[in-house]
């Protein structure tokens, strides 16, 4: 299970980030359609990593989305952290892998600014949104959840001022990419403490909205 | 049930208004591929929103939508009329939460003309479009249906000259935001009198079309 | 079902012929641009409208479709006529109605020349690759019948020299749109021809290839 | 079965190389649009290429997936070896076919450079990744499958610096086209090794990954 949301969280970081390099190589400066492609190449390839890894893993590749399980207690805090743990490794090992498909060295900082209420909103919003989508359609068509988190995070690219990290390990992960996707390590506490508030406040919600019975009002 | 439809209807005006906004930003001036990118990031939005909330309230996010479960006795009116407010609140908080994510002031009123016949007609057929495909994936394959209207309204972004509100809420609410998706106050009564009557078309054309008898004729 | 027919095949062409004009007219004259548009608003348009008339007249939409439903004997050649007739009729009407959404009027002739053994060649291509994934699809999973149809068609505007017809009445029906989606009546013909001589490979094909029995050869 | 490989494999290519042409030619120098428009016509048509002959021969179209199956003990090796034999000649027919849609001669060599250990590290990556999509998709959700591999190619024409060929009977034919999709000759043995070695690591990985019990750690 561990190797598995490793090797998913990697794939992911190589999708966002490999996606950004080439976007920005091709796109001459247009960075809308750099934007579009990175969005669909997110989106679509987040959707096939959940379908890979989610009969194993359940394929978080979050630490929001295991700290969501962990307080429903549908998984234990010891391997909750144990997650977490790996998640961040991963996401740094597919920053790596992408670099190298590039040409580029392993790591270096960015110098992406990305500060500033209305993006810390963004990512309250964008991590509230994402854990709710992934409660609810694993509620009601739960076979339906990698197409709804892949159809999730391709709007939230550009509905959110911040292109929606909405995932803590992700954010860590891309302060070491001097690319489109970077995020300075400065601006990464900020982010981070956004998707935690509101990853709490759509576990809360959820909590409340999903189990109640269902009545009128 | 209420609290779904209102965050349902907020986060699809978010998606709406928020993705118009980064698209007109990044786009410079490129309209075609700022639609392309606000009609992809609705559908899949939609999609995922009706994934989410469909369990919970049966995801309308649409007086019209409520509109044809009320006439086809599936709801109470009583219901219907709450539903209706909720999603009109619900869609005004969407664009002061979009327009927050991108330091915006909560409200101001749209400058955008949208009006006269072929935009009338637009959104007649929109919406009478948007109902009948609800209503007949909803017969023939249920589980498919947030894709059905993910995929119609991407569709629609494009092939209607009003780029297919069809949605009374969604329109009262744009009339409050100065950017891409906005339309002028004074316009919208005609958008809605027009998607009304769209409605009420496809309500009789599909009441007669999904219930007579299977048959040669 | 010929309402359900009728009234699916004009929205097609409504989707087909208005997201054209949309393109066109907001992309400035790059027509990658206007294709990838009008790829993605037909092929989501088609899925939700595959999805929303199935059930009634399982959305053929289309007379090569509905030829190969009468040749494995699913339909009487009667009905098959019917329907036949019906979808031109319903082609045509939605082309008028694409027309008044953009202030057009009803019909005008196309001066776009589409014509030539590569463009023949590509009908033919397209046509058989269209009719050979309805069948194998309604084969082994004939839920997804409606994605595989809308994927294809987006994959066939790009894939063939001809951006992919692949249907009589659609073909007829856009010689009366002096626009993005036109061809000139004098090429209808030709487009009509190719694609009856690929329909029927891919139905004699389809008969050898998915009903013979199951071994290594 | 080996029919429907051929054919399969055949309109795969066509599929690549026509799209690929097709967004050379209108794109007008612009590559980001060019591979947008190229990406998103062979996500979709692979899509839709593995739900039409999936239920006949698997739809592997592919001589490392027929070698993963071999190795999994689920084909002979006689058959594998006959796959690969028909993927390959079909694979070049289909290069054949859409130059033949495009007015091009059936055959000339690539001059397009694709070398150097990003490229190959690509290659690996993207070939490792395919298989263990397959196979874990296969595994939770197999009915998600071809959506699974479309969703997948998309993504990885944009995440890898090679544009993601990731199988060898694609990379020894796409040395016959002078267009968009081409590879020179004398670059393809590094390709399909560098594909041979990512297959063979995920054989592997998969065989440990899906196949040990479900436990913790």
């Amino acid at each position: 299970m561990l190797v598995s949301e490793a090797l998913g969280t990697a794939f992911l970081l190589a999708v966002v980030v490999g996606s950004g390099i080439m976007a920005e190589r091709l796109s001459g400066g247009n960075v809308a359609l750099a934007l579009l492609a990175n969005a669909l190449a997110t989106g679509a390839g987040l959707t096939a990593l959940i379908l890979t890894f989610g009969g194993l893993s359940g394929a978080h590749f979050n630490p929001v989305v295991t700290l969501a399980e962990a307080m429903e207690g549908r998984m234990t805090w010891r391997l909750a952290t144990a997650y977490g743990v790996v998640q961040i490794c991963g996401a740094f090992a597919g920053v790596a892998a992408a670099h190298a498909m590039f040409g580029l060295q392993a790591f270096s900082p960015s110098m992406h600014v990305r500060s500033g209420w209305p993006q810390w909103w963004s990512e309250a919003v964008a991590t509230a949104g994402l854990l709710l989508a992934i409660r609810g359609t694993s509620r009601s068509q739960p076979a339906a959840t990698p197409f709804a988190v892949g159809a999730y995070i391709t709007a939230a690219y550009w509905f959110t001022a911040s292109t929606s990290f909405a995932n803590p390990a992700v954010t860590f992960a891309r302060t070491l990419t001097p690319t489109f996707a970077g995020i300075r390590p400065v601006d990464a506490p900020g982010f981070v403490a956004a998707e935690l508030l509101g990853a709490i406040a759509a576990i809360l919600m959820g909590r409340w909205l999903f189990v109640k019975p269902f009545e009128e009002s």
